[in-house]
Protein backbone atom coordinates (compact mmCIF):
# COMPACT_ATOMS: atom_id res chain seq x y z
CA UNK A 1 0.00 0.00 0.00
CA UNK A 2 1.04 3.18 -0.50
CA UNK A 3 1.41 5.73 1.61
CA UNK A 4 -1.15 8.64 2.46
CA UNK A 5 -0.49 11.78 4.98
CA UNK A 6 -3.45 13.32 6.74
CA UNK A 7 -2.07 16.60 8.79
CA UNK A 8 -4.27 18.65 11.10
CA UNK A 9 -4.05 22.21 11.71
CA UNK A 10 -5.87 24.22 14.74
CA UNK A 11 -6.69 27.80 15.09
CA UNK A 12 -3.51 29.18 16.56
CA UNK A 13 -1.75 28.03 13.07
CA UNK A 14 -4.76 29.75 11.37
CA UNK A 15 -4.69 33.20 13.10
CA UNK A 16 -0.82 33.67 12.26
CA UNK A 17 -0.52 34.47 8.98
CA UNK A 18 3.24 33.83 8.82
CA UNK A 19 3.29 30.23 10.31
CA UNK A 20 0.25 29.82 8.14
CA UNK A 21 2.35 30.42 4.78
CA UNK A 22 5.43 28.28 6.45
CA UNK A 23 3.22 25.82 7.68
CA UNK A 24 1.46 25.55 3.51
CA UNK A 25 4.87 25.90 2.23
CA UNK A 26 6.13 22.55 3.35
CA UNK A 27 3.55 20.68 0.82
CA UNK A 28 5.48 21.93 -1.55
CA UNK A 29 8.46 18.94 -0.75
CA UNK A 30 5.62 16.50 -0.07
CA UNK A 31 5.17 13.97 -3.06
CA UNK A 32 3.13 11.67 -1.15
CA UNK A 33 -0.80 12.17 -1.38
CA UNK A 34 -2.04 14.25 1.21
CA UNK A 35 -5.36 15.29 3.35
CA UNK A 36 -5.42 18.61 5.12
CA UNK A 37 -8.11 19.27 7.87
CA UNK A 38 -8.05 22.73 9.55
CA UNK A 39 -9.99 24.51 12.52
CA UNK A 40 -11.29 28.16 12.88
CA UNK A 41 -9.58 30.17 14.93
CA UNK A 42 -11.13 33.31 16.24
CA UNK A 43 -12.71 34.81 13.29
CA UNK A 44 -15.74 33.18 14.27
CA UNK A 45 -16.06 34.44 17.67
CA UNK A 46 -14.84 37.72 16.11
CA UNK A 47 -17.58 37.64 13.52
CA UNK A 48 -20.08 37.12 16.68
CA UNK A 49 -18.96 39.70 18.74
CA UNK A 50 -19.10 41.76 15.40
CA UNK A 51 -22.47 40.79 14.95
CA UNK A 52 -23.49 41.35 18.58
CA UNK A 53 -24.00 37.24 18.69
CA UNK A 54 -22.94 35.74 22.28
CA UNK A 55 -20.77 32.96 21.84
CA UNK A 56 -22.09 30.16 24.40
CA UNK A 57 -19.70 27.83 25.91
CA UNK A 58 -20.93 24.72 27.89
CA UNK A 59 -17.17 22.66 29.39
CA UNK A 60 -15.13 24.46 26.80
CA UNK A 61 -17.23 23.84 23.29
CA UNK A 62 -18.69 26.32 21.62
CA UNK A 63 -22.74 26.11 21.22
CA UNK A 64 -24.03 26.24 17.86
CA UNK A 65 -27.17 27.75 17.76
CA UNK A 66 -28.80 28.78 14.14
CA UNK A 67 -26.98 31.68 14.13
CA UNK A 68 -23.34 30.58 15.57
CA UNK A 69 -23.88 27.79 12.61
CA UNK A 70 -24.32 30.64 9.77
CA UNK A 71 -20.60 32.02 11.38
CA UNK A 72 -19.24 28.22 11.73
CA UNK A 73 -20.28 27.86 8.25
CA UNK A 74 -19.56 31.07 6.68
CA UNK A 75 -15.81 31.49 8.37
CA UNK A 76 -14.57 27.66 8.10
CA UNK A 77 -16.14 26.53 4.41
CA UNK A 78 -15.89 30.67 3.38
CA UNK A 79 -13.23 32.07 4.03
CA UNK A 80 -10.73 30.29 5.93
CA UNK A 81 -10.94 27.27 3.28
CA UNK A 82 -10.78 29.49 0.48
CA UNK A 83 -7.78 31.37 1.93
CA UNK A 84 -5.92 28.28 2.43
CA UNK A 85 -6.29 27.02 -1.35
CA UNK A 86 -5.90 30.04 -2.66
CA UNK A 87 -2.38 30.07 -1.04
CA UNK A 88 -1.25 26.28 -2.17
CA UNK A 89 -2.50 26.70 -5.62
CA UNK A 90 -0.54 29.57 -5.85
CA UNK A 91 2.92 27.76 -4.92
CA UNK A 92 1.48 24.77 -7.34
CA UNK A 93 -0.14 22.14 -4.50
CA UNK A 94 -3.66 21.46 -6.47
CA UNK A 95 -5.83 21.65 -3.35
CA UNK A 96 -9.90 21.38 -3.13
CA UNK A 97 -11.70 23.19 -0.32
CA UNK A 98 -14.17 20.98 0.90
CA UNK A 99 -16.76 20.30 3.70
CA UNK A 100 -18.41 16.59 4.49
CA UNK A 101 -21.27 18.45 2.76
CA UNK A 102 -19.78 18.44 -0.32
CA UNK A 103 -20.59 14.93 -2.65
CA UNK A 104 -22.09 13.67 1.07
CA UNK A 105 -18.29 12.88 1.94
CA UNK A 106 -18.41 13.10 5.39
CA UNK A 107 -22.42 12.16 6.81
CA UNK A 108 -23.15 13.40 10.25
CA UNK A 109 -25.70 13.38 13.25
CA UNK A 110 -26.91 16.11 15.73
CA UNK A 111 -25.36 15.69 18.97
CA UNK A 112 -28.35 14.38 21.25
CA UNK A 113 -29.77 17.52 23.19
CA UNK A 114 -29.12 15.41 26.37
CA UNK A 115 -27.13 15.95 28.70
CA UNK A 116 -25.78 19.13 27.04
CA UNK A 117 -27.44 20.96 24.42
CA UNK A 118 -24.72 21.49 21.83
CA UNK A 119 -27.06 22.98 19.25
CA UNK A 120 -25.84 21.95 15.72
CA UNK A 121 -23.31 19.97 16.41
CA UNK A 122 -22.55 16.96 14.30
CA UNK A 123 -21.17 13.30 15.49
CA UNK A 124 -19.78 11.40 12.17
CA UNK A 125 -21.38 8.28 11.28
CA UNK A 126 -19.82 7.60 7.90
CA UNK A 127 -17.15 8.42 5.69
CA UNK A 128 -17.37 7.65 1.60
CA UNK A 129 -13.36 7.11 1.38
CA UNK A 130 -14.02 5.43 -1.81
CA UNK A 131 -14.92 9.29 -3.55
CA UNK A 132 -11.97 10.48 -1.38
CA UNK A 133 -9.47 8.00 -2.94
CA UNK A 134 -11.06 9.17 -6.39
CA UNK A 135 -10.18 12.59 -5.10
CA UNK A 136 -6.57 11.60 -4.65
CA UNK A 137 -6.01 9.32 -7.42
CA UNK A 138 -6.75 12.49 -9.68
CA UNK A 139 -3.64 13.97 -8.08
CA UNK A 140 -6.19 16.34 -5.74
CA UNK A 141 -5.37 17.40 -2.14
CA UNK A 142 -8.77 17.63 -0.42
CA UNK A 143 -8.70 20.49 2.43
CA UNK A 144 -11.41 19.56 4.90
CA UNK A 145 -12.82 22.12 7.04
CA UNK A 146 -14.82 21.59 10.46
CA UNK A 147 -18.35 21.36 8.53
CA UNK A 148 -20.34 18.00 7.71
CA UNK A 149 -24.05 17.37 7.03
CA UNK A 150 -27.05 15.21 7.95
CA UNK A 151 -27.70 13.96 4.49
CA UNK A 152 -30.74 15.93 4.58
CA UNK A 153 -29.70 18.68 4.26
CA UNK A 154 -28.42 20.09 7.25
CA UNK A 155 -25.45 21.50 8.20
CA UNK A 156 -23.28 20.53 11.07
CA UNK A 157 -20.47 22.05 12.99
CA UNK A 158 -18.14 19.23 13.43
CA UNK A 159 -14.73 18.89 15.60
CA UNK A 160 -11.38 19.25 13.25
CA UNK A 161 -9.67 16.83 15.70
CA UNK A 162 -12.45 14.13 14.89
CA UNK A 163 -12.85 14.56 11.09
CA UNK A 164 -9.29 14.13 10.98
CA UNK A 165 -9.23 10.83 12.68
CA UNK A 166 -12.08 9.41 11.36
CA UNK A 167 -11.23 10.21 7.74
CA UNK A 168 -7.66 8.63 8.49
CA UNK A 169 -9.15 5.47 10.27
CA UNK A 170 -11.58 5.64 7.31
CA UNK A 171 -8.70 5.99 5.09
CA UNK A 172 -6.64 3.10 6.29
CA UNK A 173 -8.41 0.27 4.00
CA UNK A 174 -6.49 1.91 1.33
CA UNK A 175 -3.53 3.42 2.31
CA UNK A 176 -0.62 3.35 4.92
CA UNK A 177 -1.74 6.32 6.60
CA UNK A 178 0.27 8.63 8.44
CA UNK A 179 -1.43 11.12 10.86
CA UNK A 180 -0.40 14.22 12.35
CA UNK A 181 -2.02 17.19 14.51
CA UNK A 182 -0.54 20.41 14.23
CA UNK A 183 -0.68 22.74 17.59
CA UNK A 184 0.53 25.57 19.39
CA UNK A 185 3.30 23.15 21.61
CA UNK A 186 6.53 20.88 20.93
CA UNK A 187 4.36 17.85 21.67
CA UNK A 188 2.57 16.79 24.58
CA UNK A 189 4.29 17.90 27.82
CA UNK A 190 5.10 16.07 31.04
CA UNK A 191 4.80 19.62 33.03
CA UNK A 192 2.36 21.75 30.98
CA UNK A 193 4.78 24.80 32.11
CA UNK A 194 7.93 23.29 30.26
CA UNK A 195 8.14 23.68 26.49
CA UNK A 196 10.83 21.11 26.97
CA UNK A 197 9.63 17.99 28.74
CA UNK A 198 7.98 16.82 25.49
CA UNK A 199 6.71 13.01 25.88
CA UNK A 200 8.75 11.53 22.60
CA UNK A 201 6.70 8.26 23.04
CA UNK A 202 3.43 8.21 24.59
CA UNK A 203 1.64 4.74 25.09
CA UNK A 204 -2.38 4.10 26.10
CA UNK A 205 -1.78 2.65 28.98
CA UNK A 206 0.72 5.75 29.80
CA UNK A 207 -2.33 7.91 28.79
CA UNK A 208 -4.68 5.94 31.08
CA UNK A 209 -2.27 6.05 33.52
CA UNK A 210 -2.05 9.89 33.03
CA UNK A 211 -6.24 10.59 32.81
CA UNK A 212 -6.50 8.64 36.47
CA UNK A 213 -3.57 11.37 38.32
CA UNK A 214 -4.45 14.40 35.89
CA UNK A 215 -1.36 14.51 34.55
CA UNK A 216 -2.44 15.35 31.55
CA UNK A 217 -3.94 18.88 30.04
CA UNK A 218 -7.77 18.20 30.27
CA UNK A 219 -7.71 20.64 26.81
CA UNK A 220 -5.51 17.54 25.61
CA UNK A 221 -7.62 14.81 26.24
CA UNK A 222 -10.13 14.75 23.43
CA UNK A 223 -7.34 14.88 20.84
CA UNK A 224 -5.68 12.14 22.37
CA UNK A 225 -8.91 10.07 22.23
CA UNK A 226 -9.35 10.46 18.59
CA UNK A 227 -5.75 10.27 18.08
CA UNK A 228 -5.59 6.63 19.92
CA UNK A 229 -8.74 5.76 18.51
CA UNK A 230 -6.88 6.72 14.67
CA UNK A 231 -4.30 4.04 15.53
CA UNK A 232 -6.51 1.66 17.10
CA UNK A 233 -8.45 2.03 13.67
CA UNK A 234 -5.56 0.89 11.87
CA UNK A 235 -3.75 4.21 11.12
CA UNK A 236 0.07 3.63 10.98
CA UNK A 237 1.69 6.23 12.51
CA UNK A 238 0.04 9.11 14.90
CA UNK A 239 2.18 12.38 15.71
CA UNK A 240 1.35 14.91 18.36
CA UNK A 241 3.24 17.91 17.45
CA UNK A 242 4.73 21.69 16.26
CA UNK A 243 3.61 23.14 12.55
CA UNK A 244 6.78 22.36 11.30
CA UNK A 245 7.18 18.98 9.96
CA UNK A 246 10.83 18.31 10.74
CA UNK A 247 9.82 18.42 14.40
CA UNK A 248 9.20 14.70 15.87
CA UNK A 249 6.79 15.83 18.56
CA UNK A 250 5.16 13.21 20.37
CA UNK A 251 4.39 9.91 18.81
CA UNK A 252 1.20 7.86 19.80
CA UNK A 253 1.61 3.72 20.42
CA UNK A 254 -0.73 1.09 21.61
CA UNK B 1 -19.45 14.01 -28.09
CA UNK B 2 -21.84 13.84 -24.93
CA UNK B 3 -23.77 16.61 -23.63
CA UNK B 4 -22.88 18.88 -20.41
CA UNK B 5 -25.44 21.09 -18.83
CA UNK B 6 -24.78 24.31 -17.27
CA UNK B 7 -26.65 26.59 -15.48
CA UNK B 8 -26.44 29.37 -13.80
CA UNK B 9 -29.01 30.58 -10.83
CA UNK B 10 -29.32 34.40 -9.55
CA UNK B 11 -30.38 35.46 -6.01
CA UNK B 12 -33.90 35.82 -6.53
CA UNK B 13 -33.86 31.87 -6.54
CA UNK B 14 -31.34 31.96 -3.63
CA UNK B 15 -33.06 34.13 -1.55
CA UNK B 16 -36.40 32.16 -1.81
CA UNK B 17 -35.80 28.92 0.10
CA UNK B 18 -39.63 27.24 -1.67
CA UNK B 19 -38.19 28.50 -5.27
CA UNK B 20 -34.57 27.07 -4.36
CA UNK B 21 -35.61 23.56 -3.30
CA UNK B 22 -37.91 23.47 -6.28
CA UNK B 23 -35.48 24.21 -8.24
CA UNK B 24 -32.66 22.12 -6.83
CA UNK B 25 -35.23 18.98 -7.22
CA UNK B 26 -35.08 19.32 -10.90
CA UNK B 27 -31.68 17.82 -11.01
CA UNK B 28 -32.80 14.62 -9.97
CA UNK B 29 -34.69 13.75 -12.96
CA UNK B 30 -31.37 14.63 -15.27
CA UNK B 31 -28.93 12.08 -16.07
CA UNK B 32 -26.32 14.02 -17.97
CA UNK B 33 -23.45 15.66 -16.63
CA UNK B 34 -24.19 18.99 -14.58
CA UNK B 35 -22.02 22.32 -13.51
CA UNK B 36 -24.15 24.83 -11.19
CA UNK B 37 -23.25 28.37 -10.97
CA UNK B 38 -24.46 30.26 -8.52
CA UNK B 39 -25.00 34.16 -7.49
CA UNK B 40 -24.47 35.63 -4.32
CA UNK B 41 -28.64 37.48 -3.17
CA UNK B 42 -29.10 39.47 -0.52
CA UNK B 43 -27.26 37.60 1.90
CA UNK B 44 -23.48 39.40 1.53
CA UNK B 45 -25.72 42.54 1.55
CA UNK B 46 -26.98 42.15 4.82
CA UNK B 47 -24.45 41.03 6.64
CA UNK B 48 -22.66 44.04 5.90
CA UNK B 49 -25.85 46.19 7.10
CA UNK B 50 -25.58 44.28 9.88
CA UNK B 51 -21.82 44.73 10.43
CA UNK B 52 -21.87 48.63 9.70
CA UNK B 53 -20.01 48.30 6.39
CA UNK B 54 -21.53 50.42 3.87
CA UNK B 55 -22.04 48.81 0.24
CA UNK B 56 -20.86 51.02 -2.39
CA UNK B 57 -22.12 50.64 -5.85
CA UNK B 58 -20.63 51.93 -8.91
CA UNK B 59 -22.42 51.82 -12.39
CA UNK B 60 -25.03 48.97 -10.63
CA UNK B 61 -22.14 47.07 -9.30
CA UNK B 62 -20.68 46.25 -6.13
CA UNK B 63 -17.51 47.99 -4.89
CA UNK B 64 -15.10 44.75 -3.14
CA UNK B 65 -12.99 46.32 -1.12
CA UNK B 66 -11.11 44.35 1.70
CA UNK B 67 -14.01 44.21 3.85
CA UNK B 68 -16.49 42.87 1.04
CA UNK B 69 -14.17 40.87 -0.05
CA UNK B 70 -14.51 38.78 3.59
CA UNK B 71 -18.20 39.00 3.32
CA UNK B 72 -18.79 37.88 -0.54
CA UNK B 73 -16.15 35.01 -0.14
CA UNK B 74 -18.00 34.15 3.49
CA UNK B 75 -21.33 34.27 1.83
CA UNK B 76 -20.75 33.16 -1.36
CA UNK B 77 -18.38 30.71 -1.22
CA UNK B 78 -19.50 29.72 2.79
CA UNK B 79 -22.84 29.26 3.64
CA UNK B 80 -24.47 29.85 -0.02
CA UNK B 81 -22.50 27.20 -1.51
CA UNK B 82 -22.49 24.54 1.22
CA UNK B 83 -26.30 24.68 1.76
CA UNK B 84 -26.94 24.22 -2.31
CA UNK B 85 -24.34 21.27 -1.79
CA UNK B 86 -25.99 20.10 1.13
CA UNK B 87 -29.68 20.18 -0.30
CA UNK B 88 -28.54 18.41 -3.75
CA UNK B 89 -26.52 15.75 -1.79
CA UNK B 90 -29.81 14.81 0.19
CA UNK B 91 -31.62 14.38 -2.93
CA UNK B 92 -28.49 12.12 -4.02
CA UNK B 93 -27.14 14.65 -6.93
CA UNK B 94 -23.26 14.05 -5.80
CA UNK B 95 -22.70 17.67 -5.87
CA UNK B 96 -19.46 19.16 -4.90
CA UNK B 97 -19.34 22.61 -4.28
CA UNK B 98 -16.09 25.16 -5.46
CA UNK B 99 -14.56 28.27 -6.15
CA UNK B 100 -12.17 29.29 -8.74
CA UNK B 101 -9.34 29.18 -6.39
CA UNK B 102 -9.98 25.91 -5.71
CA UNK B 103 -7.49 23.34 -7.69
CA UNK B 104 -6.63 26.93 -9.84
CA UNK B 105 -9.92 25.78 -11.61
CA UNK B 106 -10.51 29.48 -12.77
CA UNK B 107 -7.70 31.80 -12.60
CA UNK B 108 -8.37 35.69 -12.86
CA UNK B 109 -7.01 38.63 -12.89
CA UNK B 110 -8.17 41.86 -10.76
CA UNK B 111 -9.50 44.48 -13.09
CA UNK B 112 -8.00 47.89 -13.52
CA UNK B 113 -8.49 50.52 -11.46
CA UNK B 114 -9.00 52.68 -13.90
CA UNK B 115 -11.90 54.17 -15.05
CA UNK B 116 -13.58 52.70 -11.98
CA UNK B 117 -11.73 50.79 -9.37
CA UNK B 118 -14.21 47.92 -8.45
CA UNK B 119 -12.12 46.76 -5.50
CA UNK B 120 -10.88 43.01 -5.36
CA UNK B 121 -13.05 42.21 -8.59
CA UNK B 122 -11.86 40.02 -11.07
CA UNK B 123 -11.85 39.31 -14.64
CA UNK B 124 -11.09 35.62 -16.00
CA UNK B 125 -8.15 34.51 -17.99
CA UNK B 126 -7.96 30.73 -17.74
CA UNK B 127 -10.47 27.67 -17.02
CA UNK B 128 -8.61 24.50 -16.00
CA UNK B 129 -11.34 22.80 -18.06
CA UNK B 130 -9.13 19.29 -17.88
CA UNK B 131 -9.45 19.29 -14.46
CA UNK B 132 -13.44 20.40 -14.57
CA UNK B 133 -13.59 17.12 -17.13
CA UNK B 134 -11.90 14.96 -14.39
CA UNK B 135 -14.68 16.00 -12.17
CA UNK B 136 -17.59 15.64 -14.22
CA UNK B 137 -15.85 11.98 -15.61
CA UNK B 138 -15.97 10.57 -11.63
CA UNK B 139 -19.63 11.37 -11.13
CA UNK B 140 -19.72 15.00 -10.05
CA UNK B 141 -21.88 17.77 -10.28
CA UNK B 142 -19.47 20.65 -9.87
CA UNK B 143 -20.86 23.89 -8.39
CA UNK B 144 -19.51 27.09 -8.65
CA UNK B 145 -19.78 30.40 -6.53
CA UNK B 146 -18.98 33.45 -7.55
CA UNK B 147 -15.15 33.63 -6.60
CA UNK B 148 -11.91 32.99 -8.32
CA UNK B 149 -8.15 33.41 -7.69
CA UNK B 150 -5.68 35.16 -9.21
CA UNK B 151 -3.13 32.30 -9.41
CA UNK B 152 -1.38 34.29 -6.28
CA UNK B 153 -3.11 33.57 -3.54
CA UNK B 154 -5.22 36.39 -3.65
CA UNK B 155 -8.87 35.87 -3.59
CA UNK B 156 -11.42 37.67 -6.16
CA UNK B 157 -15.24 38.74 -6.38
CA UNK B 158 -16.43 37.17 -10.13
CA UNK B 159 -19.43 38.14 -12.03
CA UNK B 160 -21.55 34.76 -11.75
CA UNK B 161 -22.41 34.99 -15.31
CA UNK B 162 -19.54 35.27 -16.77
CA UNK B 163 -18.22 32.61 -15.09
CA UNK B 164 -21.07 30.23 -16.39
CA UNK B 165 -20.46 31.67 -19.79
CA UNK B 166 -16.81 31.24 -19.70
CA UNK B 167 -16.55 27.61 -18.07
CA UNK B 168 -19.19 26.58 -21.03
CA UNK B 169 -17.14 27.93 -23.57
CA UNK B 170 -14.28 26.24 -21.78
CA UNK B 171 -15.84 23.11 -21.68
CA UNK B 172 -17.33 23.08 -25.55
CA UNK B 173 -14.54 20.99 -26.73
CA UNK B 174 -15.19 18.20 -24.83
CA UNK B 175 -18.81 18.43 -24.74
CA UNK B 176 -22.43 19.43 -26.59
CA UNK B 177 -23.04 22.16 -23.91
CA UNK B 178 -26.57 23.43 -23.51
CA UNK B 179 -26.26 26.69 -20.76
CA UNK B 180 -29.04 28.30 -18.99
CA UNK B 181 -29.40 31.51 -17.27
CA UNK B 182 -32.16 31.49 -14.57
CA UNK B 183 -33.74 34.36 -13.65
CA UNK B 184 -36.45 35.75 -12.10
CA UNK B 185 -38.71 36.46 -15.50
CA UNK B 186 -39.75 34.27 -18.07
CA UNK B 187 -37.41 35.35 -20.64
CA UNK B 188 -36.23 38.26 -22.06
CA UNK B 189 -39.05 40.40 -22.74
CA UNK B 190 -40.35 42.75 -25.39
CA UNK B 191 -41.82 45.13 -22.84
CA UNK B 192 -40.25 45.14 -19.73
CA UNK B 193 -43.38 45.26 -17.64
CA UNK B 194 -45.20 42.57 -19.86
CA UNK B 195 -44.43 39.25 -18.85
CA UNK B 196 -46.28 37.88 -21.30
CA UNK B 197 -43.80 39.60 -24.20
CA UNK B 198 -41.14 37.26 -24.13
CA UNK B 199 -38.86 36.84 -26.88
CA UNK B 200 -38.90 33.40 -27.76
CA UNK B 201 -35.80 33.51 -30.18
CA UNK B 202 -33.17 36.33 -30.35
CA UNK B 203 -30.68 37.11 -32.78
CA UNK B 204 -27.16 39.11 -32.45
CA UNK B 205 -28.40 41.24 -34.81
CA UNK B 206 -31.87 41.83 -32.76
CA UNK B 207 -29.64 42.28 -29.34
CA UNK B 208 -27.58 44.86 -31.13
CA UNK B 209 -30.62 46.70 -33.02
CA UNK B 210 -32.20 46.96 -29.79
CA UNK B 211 -28.78 48.34 -28.05
CA UNK B 212 -29.05 50.98 -30.40
CA UNK B 213 -33.14 51.39 -29.82
CA UNK B 214 -32.79 51.25 -25.97
CA UNK B 215 -35.41 48.41 -25.79
CA UNK B 216 -33.43 45.97 -23.85
CA UNK B 217 -33.32 46.53 -20.30
CA UNK B 218 -30.18 48.00 -18.83
CA UNK B 219 -29.56 45.33 -16.50
CA UNK B 220 -30.30 42.89 -19.23
CA UNK B 221 -27.32 44.04 -21.14
CA UNK B 222 -24.40 42.07 -19.61
CA UNK B 223 -25.95 39.17 -19.38
CA UNK B 224 -26.75 38.90 -22.97
CA UNK B 225 -23.38 39.96 -23.91
CA UNK B 226 -21.82 36.89 -21.98
CA UNK B 227 -24.86 34.65 -23.13
CA UNK B 228 -23.93 35.61 -27.11
CA UNK B 229 -20.34 35.39 -26.54
CA UNK B 230 -21.00 31.56 -25.85
CA UNK B 231 -22.72 31.19 -28.34
CA UNK B 232 -20.04 32.10 -30.31
CA UNK B 233 -17.33 30.24 -28.68
CA UNK B 234 -18.88 27.34 -29.51
CA UNK B 235 -21.49 26.35 -26.66
CA UNK B 236 -24.54 24.64 -28.46
CA UNK B 237 -27.35 26.07 -26.76
CA UNK B 238 -27.91 29.32 -24.71
CA UNK B 239 -31.28 30.50 -22.85
CA UNK B 240 -32.43 32.82 -20.84
CA UNK B 241 -35.51 31.61 -19.14
CA UNK B 242 -36.74 31.06 -15.39
CA UNK B 243 -36.03 28.36 -13.31
CA UNK B 244 -38.23 26.13 -14.29
CA UNK B 245 -36.62 23.90 -16.84
CA UNK B 246 -39.81 23.02 -18.75
CA UNK B 247 -40.38 27.02 -19.84
CA UNK B 248 -38.85 27.45 -22.94
CA UNK B 249 -37.56 30.85 -21.98
CA UNK B 250 -35.70 33.01 -24.84
CA UNK B 251 -33.44 31.17 -27.16
CA UNK B 252 -30.20 33.00 -28.77
CA UNK B 253 -29.46 32.41 -31.86
CA UNK B 254 -26.12 33.81 -33.66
Amino acid sequence: MSELFVCKIGGNVMDDEKALKLFLEQYQEISTPCILVHGGGKMATQLADKLGIETKMVLGRRVTDENSLKITVMTYAGWLNKTIVAKLNAIHVRALGISGADMGLITAHKRPADPVDFGWVGDIDRIDSETIMQLLQIGVMPVFCAVTSDGTGQLLNTNADTIAATVSSAMAKYYNVKLRFCFEKKGVLQHVDDENSVIHELTRSDFERSKINGSVHTGMLPKLENAFNALESGVKQVVIGPPDFQETGTKLIL
